[in-house]
């Protein structure tokens, strides 16, 4: 299978947030385009909760990535102008260490001896990496939902190595809407004995909860004013419905259906709540002595693009004005767009028109 | 332990909408004020999924109802003027016949054997008990959330059985996203091995099905915007953390296992997945040629009062508008209230000051 994954040693040990380190620990990455003379031209994206490093095809991989219609030569995040690099978030499994990876100290899985994630554990791994590559300052950092979040620690914890910023659909810290689904996410995985306190194997796997949990994942980052005009009561021909009792009937529940069942078996579960907690944790305030304003006012850039969709029920609009005053009270140029996308969240993986529109007029003024 | 219900017995055999029939049904009720001699001071409230019939305290059992600040002397619905009747729908387990009652052909619980239950049953049955007790006509059909749409189900089977209807936080039919989450909920039972398609005991009880169902409920129920308001960011006292991994840390999950451990063994699972599924079929288009507005217009009533609440996710604003405008189109005189209450779809549970004024108003006129 293709693969254009690269490789970057992190420093060890990788000292973690809130206590513990990393030995031996790496991300996975992947680029598109040249970076230039002046090593000026890198944009670095952070990824939501479960994507991968590739954002795009390129030539390794020529398969089309979870950005495809935003990052490529021409597009809206330009790789013809742009050195773009997209990195698999430390404590995920798609290339970077994680709880599913080898603890070289036993030579077993972490699981959950792997230590605490902070979302700026995410950010400072990512820093890393852009410094390995020569590069001291981003002419772009992107962050999308979790992503955004990651991005905020980087700027926090590195201040100057950012030029400009984009920040789509995140939070400057988990609100108890999001606390409650997320909480309610990992319960469901905990509570499949598969689980088993996090030593399962392929044979015994917490499916169930994985099914549960992307299941409700999926329904909050929708809308439900796109699924009436999608789904409406459109029923399943009789031959595809569930014979058991009460199996899906709605066509609404075999998509839920179909998009547990993609994603129970393609992401580790521990990794899964590992960094599902870390998106609880974070919070700016705790750099501003209680207050988000002066947490934000730390991070210096001199450009912002801050993008917030009015559907959005997980991470809403207004944690997306809050963050462009902030940025602007700090002294950014900041744009800020509320974009009317029917498709809640998850716009900016679907919603390739409007969100290319305004990230390209970002774009072209860098 | 003080008990003010009555019992009703139905017809038998009482026939289903979607087939089937029970033998020997019976529902209970509780009653409020005293019916007049012309019988036509009768007001009677249906319930949501899962309240019990008593709305609010009475001689025969002093504790608080489920509306009690709503239905009593001198309040909204007031008892001095009005007969009150509160029934516990058809297929719930507080009284009435469901899928946890005995089935007499076999002296074992109906489990699944139940027959398919539809909300339009609900509100047959709640008609048959009305005119048992020798009402040919209602002053006033309340009904709230789920109990809207049985209301909707028995206004449409019996015209000319309502003069005034209030309609509270419901829907005309199901749309796909509250389908979604009730799909889910049902899921999580389901899921659950002690479920076991149905045949659980006390010894095993489907507990983590029925836990995680009622915390997405809950989710559902309230808003994003009261719970930041309420719950903010705070944490547990360390003592109160959960020791396990992953365990709750912020005082939103523990208000939400509070929740959940309340109702998991207080609610028979059966009927809660009968009831579920039922709302999800409601749909009045069955009765407009695939019209939501030719279907309401069938209902024949003079007065309503349509409440919905803007912080709603569940039964959002625009149906309870839909609802307004069609039972308006159909010659009834129709106060429409949006709320602004921040409870969400509970609203009317909790906002008696918003709910009670509305109501009290609307009652005023009848």
């Amino acid at each position: 299978m293709a693969d254009a994954r690269r490789y970057f040693d992190l420093p060890s040990p990788f000292r973690m947030k809130r206590g513990g380190e990393l030995h031996g620990a790496r991300l996975a990455y992947e680029t598109w385009g040249e970076l230039n003379e002046a090593r000026d031209n890198a944009v670095l994206i952070l990824t939501g909760l479960s994507p991968s490093a590739h954002a795009a095809s390129n030539r390794d991989d020529p398969s089309a990535g979870w950005w495809e219609g935003i990052v490529g030569p021409g597009k809206a995040i330009d790789t013809d102008r742009f050195h773009v690099i997209c990195v698999n978030s430390l404590g995920s499994c798609k290339g970077s260490t994680g709880p599913a990876s080898i603890d070289p100290a036993t030579g077993e899985p972490y699981r959950l001896d792997f230590p605490e994630l902070a979302l700026e554990d995410v950010g400072n791994a990512a820093y890393e990496l852009a410094r390995g590559l020569g590069i001291e300052r981003l002419a772009c950092l992107v962050g999308c939902s979790m992503g955004g979040m990651s991005a905020l620690g980087y700027m926090l914890h590195h201040p100057g190595s950012v030029r400009a910023h984009i920040s789509i659909s995140t939070a400057p810290l988990a609100q108890p809407f999001a606390i409650a689904i997320r909480s309610l996410q990992r319960e469901a995985i905990r509570l499949d004995p598969n689980w088993n306190e996090g030593r399962y194997d392929d044979a015994h796997y917490p499916e169930t909860g994985m099914h549960i949990a992307r299941k409700l994942g999926v329904i909050t980052y929708r809308s439900a004013i796109e699924w009436s005009g999608r789904f409406g009561r459109i029923r399943l021909e009789p031959d595809k419905r569930e014979e058991e009792p009460f199996g899906a009937e709605f066509q609404i529940e075999s998509y839920l259906e179909g998009h547990a069942r993609r994603f129970a078996r393609s992401f580790d579960p521990n990794c899964y709540l590992y960094l599902s907690r870390a998106s609880d944790w974070f919070d700016v305030t705790e750099y501003g002595n209680g207050s988000i304003a002066a947490g934000l006012r730390r991070i210096r850039i001199e450009r912002a693009l801050v993008i917030g969709v009015e559907t959005d029920i997980l991470f809403p609009l207004q944690q997306q004005e809050q963050i462009a005053r902030e940025l602007q009270a700090a002294g950014a140029d900041v744009d800020f767009v509320a974009l009317d996308s029917p498709q809640g969240h998850d716009a900016f993986l679907v919603d390739i028109e409007r969100f290319g529109a305004a990230i390209g007029a970002f774009m072209a003024k860098l």
